[in-house]
């Protein structure tokens, strides 16, 4: 009999983020294959005997292939096991989850999504502020600093994201290691430079750390105060 | 002995998206104060000696004005009290948690935000929609269709929006109401008609109906699905 996979958000940090539902399922599962960015205290949640695979990803030296991953949770389901691919966030923001979903229903191996508490929320909430606020901002963006680093260059729309910008707040996620030029490409394509600008490292958890500057400033204070990408 | 409020996210519909920390608040709360869109069954969890107000708002029909649910948050943590206010999806995305937050702030209550899985995610992910996915999407947008009644027009830039669909996906919450005359302000500012479209009803519940068409048709198919915004 095949078993299942489930892919579950672990939410952005704060392990009293992750879902009841998510809990559940991790508490019970046969196999557990985890990221680097999950609350490493989760992993007190599985039952002894179950299998825990980290595939931790460092930015652009995959430990673990994206192939390999897919794999693993494939081989797994068709032994008939229960299978928690724990990531980090949301599994549909930035998170591959659409990839190991597809990679699922190729083999004829069942799947399901369990949402999490997405870091594009969550982490200006713990920083105090809010994504939309009435009368202020009706829309909010999110987009990514981490493409794949086998394009060429990046294919980021910078006029589109001003106009973004225009209607509300513009979140970048995994933005660290290219803030510099990012900010310089969103300035030449016309963006205010005052706007209001913060940098979140580590949100949600006890290491939280906030820079606040304006969009022209915020790389150079980024860089001043020493945040640095997560190895 | 002053109380302190917890602005909590209950997820989308699924009860199981409740956070274990909202769960936790939820059951040791002394006062609740609950949306219309809330899953119902979490007043379950509620202590039996927990007082339960329901302040559910109809769409431009306020049953319990803002004013007034921001006197309630701050007049129950005043008597000392533990309030949790429970609120659909998460309280920073169209959730109004914002004035909330800053409604306890300028009467100098404690309060603090516990986010949620956001329905601008979770509901896509139920539908089978991630609303990121590598090498199609690396952005996505999310605004409202439900914006302040008391605005004389609608101050939603489509040209920003059409931009920002070359992004990525773009997400409308709360959009039925106002379905048609926001597709065709997208098509009028320049959107691709043919781009597939969803629309999704009591997302991640066993109520959920999907209806898929292009934007240029989904208004129409909507209408004859006979889909309605919530009473």
């Amino acid at each position: 009999m095949t078993g299942k996979v489930y892919l579950v958000g672990a939410g952005p940090g704060d392990p009293g983020l992750i879902t009841v539902k998510g809990l559940e399922l991790l508490r019970k599962a046969d196999v557990v294959v985890y990221d680097r960015l999950i609350p490493m205290s989760l992993l007190g949640e599985v039952r002894l005997e179950a299998e825990c695979l980290d595939v931790g990803k460092l930015p652009h030296k995959e430990r673990t292939s994206q192939a390999e991953i897919n794999a693993m949770l494939v081989d797994r389901a068709q032994k008939g096991l229960m299978v928690v691919r724990l990531k980090g966030g949301d599994p549909f923001v930035f998170g591959r989850g659409g990839e190991e979903g597809l990679a699922c229903h190729e083999a004829g191996v069942p799947f399901e999504v369990v949402p999490g508490v997405t870091s594009a929320v969550a982490v200006p909430a713990y920083a105090g502020v809010p994504v939309t606020q009435r009368e202020i901002t009706s829309a909010f963006t999110v987009f990514t600093g981490h493409e794949d680093p086998t394009k060429p260059e990046s294919s980021i729309d910078y006029e589109a994201l001003v106009a973004a910008a225009r209607l509300g707040t513009l979140v970048l996620m995994m933005g660290v290691t290219r803030l510099s030029q990012i900010t310089e490409k969103l300035l030449a394509a016309g963006i205010d430079p005052e706007i209001p600008a913060l940098c979140i490292e580590w949100g949600t958890t006890p290491q939280q750390r906030i820079v606040e500057a304006t969009l022209s400033t915020l790389a150079a204070n980024v860089i001043e105060q020493g945040i640095q990408p997560p190895l």
